[in-house]
C-alpha cells in the first residue's frame, strides 16, 4: 500500500505500517479490495427495493432501460436517493430524540444530568413561545422537552414547531408554497420509506422534493434539535485550546478514547475519568487521558476540551498505537472492523447503545437513568485494560496540532460585541460588504475512503483563505483542518488573505486574545451544522435579505454518510450553494443530477448541489459563487 | 416470449399477444431483459449503505470478504434485510394511519364517512379496554382513534397497545422476555433505518432481532390496526359472491379499474358509479363496471361484491384490452409502466395519492375532507374516457370465474355458529383433532415474474386440498386462487380430500348455502392477514395451546414485495412455519439464512421460514410440519 495514496496526515504512514507489519487489515486495504467499484451502484441505477430485482439499467442505452416494474433510471436514482436521505435523517433524530429524553428525564430528576445551561434554556424556550417567568430550570427543561415530544407526536397538519420556530421566515414560507413543510419527523420518515417502496412513487420529481423534505426534517428535527438539547443540559460551547491528533495520546496514562456521535455518555466519562485518576495511577499510570473520534470527539473537545484523536479514516489506527486502553463508541461511523483490530492488542472495544453492538466488543449498556455506574464501569474497565498493555506494541505519533475550538452562534457574536456591543454582527458584516472578507464557507462532512484522508478539505480550505473566504467548519472535516494546524491564530498568518487576516487580527485583538482569531472556525460536530444555520439567519436578518442572497456557500468534500446527502440537502433548501467533492450516485439520472446541480434547484430554493472533485478548481466554483452573490446585492 | 413461461392465468396469452401486437413492452419482456440480475444482489451482499461504497462480497471467498467499512457478508444481509422489513413495515403502518386519520375525521365529522360498523367499532373499544357505556358511534370513533395515535405519540417504555390488546397473551410474554416489543411504530421504523446506516450496528443476530421487532410493528401497527379501522368505516366483511378475472369487464359498459391497496378512495368511486350510472348511459353506454387489481380489489369485492380483474402481474394487460376507460391508483404495487401502456389506448390512468404520482398520469387528489368529489369527479373522467374508446382496439378475454370471498374471522365463527351456537370453534376444532381436517395454511402474498404468474400458489393448494388441509387466502394469491375458480364451492368436490371435502359439506349444508364451503377461504387484502393472526389466536385460546403448537403452516410462494417480508417475519414471530417461494436475498450469509430459516428462530419464536422453490415440495413440507405439531399435540 502506497501510503501517500490514503492520507495527507501525517500520523498515518507510521501506524499504516505498523498495522501492516501486525498484520492487520485497514479501511484502505478494503477499500483496494473493493476496486473496481459496481458501476451500476455508483451511477445510482441499481434497484433492489423489491424480490422481483435486483434490477440494473443500462447507462449506455444498449441494455435494459427499465426495471422489471418499469421503473426507469430517474426514478431508480430518485428512490434511492431519498432512502439515502431518510437514512440520514433518521440517524439524526434519533440522536435528537435520545437528547430530548434525556432532558425530560434530568427534568423530572430521574436521570443524573444537570441543566448546565440555564440562559440557552429560556432562549430556547422563547424561540417556542414557552414562558419563562417564575418557572424554575426544571419546570422549564421539561416543558421544552414536551414541545420537542408533541412534534413526534403531531397528527394535525401543522408544520413541526422546531422548524417554524428556528428556520428563517422567508424560508418558512417559501417551504410552505412548495407544500415541503414537514409535519412530525417521524411520519416523514415512515412515508418516504412507503413512497420509495415498490409500486408507489414512479415521478422522480415528487421523489425529489420529497428528499428536500427530508433535508428540513433532517435539519430542524435532527440537527438543530440536536444541538438545542445538548447545549441546555451540557452548555453552549465557547473557544476552548485543545490539541489534536494522536500525539495527544500518552504512553504513561491510561488512554481512553470516545467514539460516536450522541455525547449523553461521553461527558460523564469524562466525569469519571476526572474522578478516578486515583484508580489510574493506583494502577501504574500517570493518571488518565481521554481524546475523541469523529463527533462524540468534536463534542467533548468543545464542552470538556478533551483532545481530539482524530477523524473518520484513521479510527482503526488510533487502536494499531498499542496505547488505547479503551475505545468507547456509541453511534454512527464506528467501523465495524474495529473488533478485529482491538483483538490484536490489549484494547477493550466497549460499545454502549442498544442499537450498536460489535461481536467481540464488550457491551456495556447505556442506560440514562444509571448513566453514572455506567460512566464508572467504562473508566474501570479501562484501567483494568492498562495492566494488560504490552509496551512493546506500542507507537505513538508524535504528531499533535493545538485548535481553538467551540465557536458557537453565541460565542462568535460574544466576541464580535468587544468591538460592537450594540450591534455585534456589525463589524463583520461591514467587513464583508467592504470586502475585507469575501465571504464564508462551511466545510464539513467526513473522510471517504475514495479520497486521500483530508487532502480535500486542506486544500479547498487553503484555496478559499488566501482568497479570503472566511472558513467554519464542523465533523470531521473540522477535525482534518485541526490536524493540519488550521484551527489556531497562527494560521491566519500563515493562510489567511490580507484583507481577511487584517479582519481576523482586529476582532482577535478587540476580543482580548493577542492574537488573531483562528481562519477556520470550529463551530462542532456535525448535528452543530444547525450552528452554520443560525449564523446565516443572523446574517440575512440583518442585512435584510434571504439566506439565499448571501455571498456564502458550504462544501462537504469528503463525506460518505448518508447523514451528510441530508444534511447536503436541507443546506442546499436553506439556498445554500453546496459544494461535494465526492460524486453522489446520481449521475445515472440527468433529470435527478440536473435538478439538483442546476436550474431547477436555484429558482425553487436559491441554493443547488455543485459536484466538483478537485479542490482548488471547487475552491475556484465557491469563490466565483460568492462574488456572483455579492455583485448581486451590489457590494 | 413464450406465454407458457409466464403465466397460467387463461387470459394472460391473447393480451399478451395483443400487446406485442400493439407494440407494447410487458413486466415479462423487462424481466427477460434484466437477466441474467446482478448475483451479488440475489445473495444480498451487496451494500450501497454510504458513498464509500458500493461494496460487495466475493460469495466463493476469493475476492474481498469485507466492504470498506469492514462490514462482512453476515452484516450486509442482516442489515439489507432490516431496510428492506423496515420499507414494507412503513408502508403498512402509512396505509393504516391513514385509515386511523380518516376514522377520526369521519368521527369528527370533517369527512363524509359513516361509520359502517358499530358492533365492530364497540369490540375494538373493548380490547383496548375503551368503555362503550352511553356513548354514541362517533365519540366512540373518536376514541379508538385517538388510542390508535396514542401509539404513534408514545414516548414511554410501554410497549404498542395495538399489539398488546391484540396479539396472544403468551405471544406478548415472549416477544417480551426477547426484549422485542415495540413502542411507537413510528420510533422503531426511525431507529431501523439509523440502526441500518453507516456504522452503527454491526451486529448480525442484534439486526435479525430488530427485524423480528419490525414484523411485530408491521403485524399490529399496520395489518392488524388497518383492519380493525377499516372494518369500523366500511363494514366487517361477510361472504359474498362475485367474478374474477378480465372477463368481468364489459364492452358495452364504462369500465373503471381501482387499483392499489388503501379503500379510502375506493369505497367513494364504488358509491359515485353506482350515482353515476345514468350519465354513462347518457354517454352511450349501458352502465359502468367496476373491477379491481391488487388489495384495493379484494378490499372492494369483499365489502361491496366489486369483482376482480386481474392481479399484480396482469396490471398491464388489463389495459391492453382496450376496454378500461380509468385506471384508478392509490398506493404499492402500481408498476411505473401503467403510464406507457395507458398512453397507446384511451385508457385515463389517475393518480390520486401526494407520495404516488405517474408522470404522464392525471392527478385528482384525494382529499378527505372533499372525497365525494373526488370520487366524482373520477368517475366523470372515465364517462369521458369511454366516448373516446376505439372498439377496435378492444379485446376483452371470456375468461372469468365465479369467486366467494369475504371471510373474517366473524363471518368464519358466524357460519360455525350455524353447527354449534354455544361454542362455535368446536366443529372445527372437532374436525381437526379427529383428523379430518389435517391442518390450515394461509396461502398469501404477491405475483413475481421470477414464478409464472399464479402457478406456485395453485399448485401448492391443490397438493394442500388433495391431502385435506384447508387453505385461506389474502392478497394476489386469493386473485390467483380466484382466477383458477378455487373460491367456490365446486373446488371443494373438485380439489379437497374426502374428509376435508366430507367436513366442508357439512359445514355448508349447516350454514344454510345448500353448497360446501369454499376449500379455500378468501380472508382479504394483504393487511387483512391480521384476521388470519386473529384466528390462529383463537383456535390456540380454545384449545388452550400456543400459535406455535398448532398444525398450521403459511405460505408465501410468488411474493416480491417489502411488505411481504416484513408481513412474514410477523408470522415467523407469531409462531408459524412460513413458506416462501421465492428465494429471499439472504444466501449471502449463512448465520442469517440460518438464524431465520433454523433452530435459532424454532426456538425463541416458535416459527421459522422454509425456502422451497418447487410447489410440490413445498406442500410436502407444509404437510410434514402439519404432521409433526399433531403428533406432538397428540392428535
Amino acid at each position: 500500500m502506497s501510503v501517500k495514496d490514503v492520507s495527507i496526515d501525517p500520523a498515518v504512514p507510521g501506524l499504516l505500517e505498523k498495522a501492516e507489519n501486525d498484520g492487520l487489515e485497514t479501511v484502505w486495504h478494503r477499500f483496494a479490495s473493493q476496486q473496481p467499484q459496481c458501476g451500476f451502484g455508483l451511477l445510482g441505477i441499481c434497484c433492489r427495493n423489491c424480490v422481483q430485482g435486483p434490477c440494473r439499467i443500462d447507462p449506455f442505452g444498449e441494455g435494459p432501460q427499465k426495471g422489471i416494474c418499469g421503473a426507469n433510471a430517474d426514478l431508480m436514482v430518485a428512490r434511492n436517493l431519498l432512502r439515502s436521505a431518510t437514512g440520514g435523517a433518521a440517524a439524526h433524530i434519533d440522536h435528537a430524540y435520545e437528547a430530548v429524553e434525556a432532558l425530560y428525564q434530568a427534568a423530572v430528576g430521574k436521570a443524573p444530568y444537570e441543566i448546565k445551561d440555564e440562559a440557552k434554556l429560556k432562549a430556547v424556550a422563547g424561540k417556542l413561545g414557552i414562558s419563562v417567568d417564575g418557572k424554575d430550570k426544571n419546570t422549564l427543561a421539561r416543558e421544552v422537552a414536551e414541545a420537542a415530544f408533541a412534534d413526534f407526536a403531531n397528527h394535525g397538519a401543522a408544520p413541526m414547531k422546531w422548524l417554524t420556530a428556528t428556520a428563517p421566515a422567508e424560508r418558512v414560507e417559501t417551504w410552505g408554497k412548495l407544500g415541503l413543510l414537514p409535519k412530525n419527523p417521524d411520519r416523514e420518515i415512515r412515508t418516504a420509506m412507503h413512497q420509495t417502496s415498490m409500486g408507489v412513487d414512479s415521478d422522480p420529481v415528487n421523489l425529489i422534493l420529497a428528499t428536500v423534505k427530508m433535508g428540513l426534517v433532517d435539519g430542524y428535527g435532527g440537527l438543530h434539535l440536536a444541538t438545542d438539547i445538548q447545549d441546555i443540559l451540557f452548555g453552549t460551547p465557547s473557544p476552548v485550546v485543545s490539541d489534536a491528533n494522536l500525539g495527544v495520546l500518552d504512553a504513561d496514562y491510561v488512554n481512553i478514547i470516545i467514539h460516536g456521535h450522541v455525547p449523553l455518555l461521553s461527558e460523564k466519562v469524562v466525569e469519571w475519568a476526572r474522578k478516578l485518576e486515583n484508580e489510574a495511577i493506583a494502577a501504574g499510570a500517570r493518571g488518565i487521558k481521554l481524546a475523541g473520534i469523529c463527533c462524540t470527539g468534536n463534542e467533548v473537545l468543545m464542552r470538556q476540551g478533551v483532545p481530539l484523536a482524530t477523524n473518520f479514516l484513521a479510527q482503526e489506527l488510533a487502536v494499531t498505537t498499542g496505547a488505547v486502553d479503551a475505545m468507547v463508541v456509541d453511534v454512527q461511523c464506528i467501523m465495524p472492523s474495529l473488533a478485529d483490530i482491538t483483538a490484536c492488542y490489549h484494547t477493550k472495544l466497549i460499545t454502549t447503545m442498544p442499537i450498536a453492538k460489535v461481536p467481540g466488543a464488550e457491551h456495556v449498556p447505556f442506560d440514562i437513568e444509571k448513566v453514572d455506574e455506567t460512566a464508572r464501569q467504562i473508566v474501570r474497565i479501562a484501567i483494568e485494560a492498562f495492566k494488560n498493555r504490552d509496551p512493546e506494541k506500542v507507537r505513538i505519533p508524535g504528531h499533535r496540532s493545538k485548535v481553538v475550538a467551540g465557536f458557537s452562534v453565541e460565542a462568535v457574536v460574544g466576541a464580535l460585541a468587544k468591538l460592537n456591543a450594540d450591534n455585534p454582527l456589525k463589524p463583520l458584516v461591514d467587513n464583508i460588504a467592504n470586502g475585507n472578507i469575501l465571504g464564508a464557507c462551511g466545510v464539513v462532512g467526513c473522510n471517504n475512503a475514495k479520497v486521500v484522508q483530508d487532502s480535500f478539505h486542506v486544500a479547498l480550505v487553503k484555496e478559499l483563505l488566501k482568497n479570503n473566504v472566511l472558513v467554519v467548519a464542523t465533523g470531521c472535516a473540522a477535525h482534518a483542518l485541526g490536524k493540519a494546524g488550521f484551527l489556531t491564530p497562527e494560521a491566519t498568518l500563515q493562510y489567511a488573505g490580507d484583507s481577511l487576516k487584517a479582519v481576523l487580527t482586529a476582532v482577535g485583538e478587540a476580543a482580548g486574545l493577542k492574537a488573531p482569531l483562528p481562519p477556520v472556525l470550529h463551530m462542532g460536530s456535525c448535528v452543530d451544522n444547525s450552528r452554520i444555520g443560525d449564523l446565516l439567519k443572523a446574517l440575512a436578518a440583518y442585512l435584510n435579505v434571504a439566506v439565499k442572497d448571501l455571498p456564502v456557500a458550504a462544501s462537504a468534500p469528503e463525506y460518505q454518510h448518508e447523514k451528510a446527502i441530508a444534511i447536503g440537502t436541507w443546506a442546499v433548501a436553506l439556498g445554500v450553494f453546496t459544494h461535494l467533492g465526492v460524486v453522489p450516485p446520481v449521475l445515472g439520472s440527468q433529470v435527478v443530477a440536473g435538478a439538483l446541480t442546476g436550474e431547477t434547484a436555484e429558482n425553487l430554493l436559491g441554493g443547488k448541489f455543485y459536484v466538483e472533485t478537485d479542490p482548488i478548481a471547487a475552491a475556484q466554483g465557491i469563490i466565483a459563487h460568492i462574488k456572483d452573490k455579492r455583485a448581486k446585492l451590489g457590494i
